[in-house]
């Protein structure tokens, strides 16, 4: 299981929020933020901060708001950081690349790895951010969507790249996972083993080419990767059909009789 | 840039809304798909639909509603899919595989190129997907997140996935990238022998290891990949330098007399 400790890379991507206007969207962020082990918020001249608004939509992630710093300036907002990418969803005459999300957020990862503090830009609701904020970054990031439409919300696109932080960063679901206790090839054998006798014994086999069969049948199971409990069900069907084999009447028709 | 016509893979990607209790969350779930160039909305047994509030966060996809199919059981919503991936972050005890969006994403569109059709399912709001519509399916798709703190809503799970799908099937970005005219080998070869005079002529060189310092400047210049302009831009100082040398007042200090 995934330690708190470990979140330490984490620690140094931050989430830089510039001139947000809904105190809501500052909330939802700092929900996205924490869902995904960030926890650094700064927020550039908020309009309403600290904001009732933004405590309800933080739902339990409101450590994340307490926490957060408010910044006068994007300069200041950016102290120490080596990388800032901007999020920008416009054309921009700019020279300076421009990535999607993964293969920025695969940079800024090693760079966090390596000791860097790094940061990830995002603009005003309305009209995003302005050339000069862009231009204190040196990362262009564009979330990827139909350019036919395209409406993502400044806490969508903070949700989104907050995922693609964490999931690159681990995306290790073992906790979820239940213990999965597989059989071992010898079991699966012996099981091979018993199917084909019973089939065998109810007369499955005899106007079909066994190995063939058998073969289906086994590449069918190994794809499957059996487990234990289920070797065990499955020869418990094996005695089954052997019984009813066994037990026959005599007067009975036989098993592979056509219909 | 990307064409309408070409989401045609897209089209075999239906997501399903299990019995969904907030009309928003509906809207908000048309408003990703859209945005991520899916289309196919499947509702089964929606508290209220259609719904004001639904229209109001679709925003500019009211269409994606319009065109839904409202369907009174999970089999229904399921007609014709070979693969369903069921959305879950509880902790089952079932033995189908668990996988992050990534995998079981690259899965879904391998299947809907080669014309399967595939569903993503989400379950209600509350108490997510029950163990009956679990089975329905034969994929575990599960968002990775803070093992702490995980409150990602239905919304914000359709984000990421349609995010997820939309940025394996194209993360192309060049409709945004601005028309780069970058510098030919050749004419980056000619401003690298320029810059080489010019330093030269300014007495740059005269106590430093002259190609030592030309490859690690040529080696910074290849890095950040010069456009044609910036070519000329740069020629354009290294001229200005060789006019100061060449026009130096015979009173004036050697330029590189040590300050």
């Amino acid at each position: 299981m995934l330690d708190h400790t470990s979140f330490d890379v984490l620690q140094r991507i931050r989430i830089v929020l510039s001139r947000p206007s809904h105190p809501g969207n500052i909330g939802s962020a700092a929900r996205a933020m924490k869902t995904m082990g960030l926890s650094r918020l700064y927020l550039v001249e908020p309009k309403h901060f600290p904001d009732p608004q933004a405590d309800t939509l933080a739902s339990g992630a409101v450590d994340v708001l307490q926490q957060a710093t408010v910044c006068h300036s994007l300069d200041e907002a950016l102290q120490d950081v080596t990388v800032a990418a901007a999020l920008t969803s416009r054309r921009r005459e700019l020279a300076a690349d421009l990535h999607p999300p993964r293969t920025a957020v695969a940079d800024l990862l090693a760079l966090a790895r390596s000791g860097q503090e790094v940061a990830l830009v995002f603009g005003n609701e309305t009209f995003g951010l302005s050339i000069e904020e862009v231009e204190r970054c040196n990362l262009l990031v564009t979330i990827p969507g139909n350019p036919a439409y395209f409406s993502l919300n400044l806490a969508q696109a903070v949700q989104v790249m907050c995922y693609e932080v964490f999931q690159q960063y681990n995306d290790n679901l073992d906790h979820l996972r239940p213990n999965i206790d597989l059989a071992t090839r010898e079991e699966v054998q012996g099981f091979y083993r018993h199917l084909a006798t019973s089939l065998e014994d109810i007369g499955f086999f005899r106007r079909r080419n066994s190995d063939r069969l058998m073969r289906r049948l086994s590449t069918l199971f190994d794809r499957a990767r059996l487990q234990r409990e289920e070797v065990d069900i499955l020869r418990g069907m094996c005695k089954q059909m052997q019984y009813l084999a066994q037990h026959q009447p005599n007067d009975a028709p036989p098993l592979d009789a056509e219909p």
